[in-house]
């Protein structure tokens, strides 16, 4: 049986984890017969953002494990006590948590730095050869962590230019994609897909990372 | 087309909305083709409870509409600006939201007291026949609303003895259950299907609330 380390960073889109893609990812997985091992890093968010006015809280604080524990319904670790060997397949979700909290490709794009413990973890896993799956914005981790170091990363993040350019500004090169489809890099065994880059509710969400576990699985038992 | 107003109440199956069952629902719901209306109360959560750890923080204040705001990516109304002209099915994800904030089935049982405009918005779509669809825990609302008004609702929360006896006790008439299916009252136009009450994994939620989603659509059109 397959075990996918699903990487979360927070519980809701503006400041954490998209939940929709959390989900769609954690119920493909399990139709899939993959086991999974929820983790997350143990910080403070970078900010906290009220979803009815999608405006950030001055002064609150909320803590990215906790909050990563409502979608994981508790069941969920430090990422910092995950290494490759507890895993065959890594996965990202999106939502602006891969880029305020996993990262800082929100603030400073192609110049962004990833979360140590992420960047260790992309890179065992990369270098053990186990495929990983990147969704909606997350794709920035990869081309920040894997680009430049020997590898070109094939990888999509939709069609937006802007988000492209800073991909392949890291490293990386980037493929347009549709919602309902990924990006398959056969040789760096990476699958990117769209997701809500794109989509335009949650079923298309669904269907895209569906299709991604499915293609995740094939690279990872052949 | 068909419109469904989801209600939700929170983010986190501790204090609020059950989020794989709320998330289920939204793509089962866009994939059958029906429109959504996410709605919830604008009140404080009855409580905020760390995820992490199961336990409530003792203090901490949380919106369950702002909360809501998050599963539904700020695209929510205050249930109070709802009626049933605006909808053709009512829906309600689980969690013990559910039954701490939309009702107090969690402290008080079969004497609970449902959240006001909860109560009006089952009635108006009761009356006007339109399909509720329960989830989880959440058909506790519909046994407390519905029950000993002349109707007997048929409905499940899997095959928990204490809950079911709750159920009948107000006036409903529970049905055992598997977490793949859901229970269908023809005559009242209720459906209900165990989920998490059950469930091992998101792949059995989805499952399930699939299933009554897609009961509920033969409901409406018929």
């Amino acid at each position: 049986m397959l075990k996918a380390a699903v990487v979360l960073s927070g519980c809701g889109y503006l400041d954490g984890a998209e939940i929709t893609e959390a989900v769609s990812a954690l119920i493909a997985l399990d139709r899939a017969g993959v086991e999974t091992l929820v983790c997350a890093p143990e910080m403070d968010q970078l900010d906290v953002v009220d979803h009815l006015r999608g405006e950030p809280i001055p002064g609150k604080v909320r803590n990215v494990l906790s909050e990563s524990a409502r979608i994981a319904r508790g069941k969920i670790q430090d990422i910092k006590s995950v290494t490759a060997v507890d895993f065959d397949t890594l996965v990202f979700p999106g939502g602006f948590g891969a880029a305020k909290n996993l990262s800082s490709f929100a603030e400073d794009g192609a110049n962004c730095v990833v979360h140590p413990e992420v960047e260790r973890l992309i890179l065992e896993a990369f270098g053990a050869r186990k495929p990983i799956v990147a969704i909606c914005i997350a794709p920035a981790l990869l081309a920040r962590v894997i680009g430049g170091r020997g590898a070109v990363p094939l990888l999509t993040i939709g069609n937006d230019e802007q988000t492209a350019l800073a991909l392949d500004k890291m490293g990386a090169r980037h493929q347009n994609c549709s919602v309902l489809d990924c990006v398959v890099d056969e040789a760096n065994r990476l699958v990117t897909t769209p997701a809500y880059m794109l989509a335009k509710g949650p079923g298309e969400v669904f269907e895209g990372i569906d299709r991604a576990i499915q293609a995740m699985v094939r690279l990872a038992t052949s």
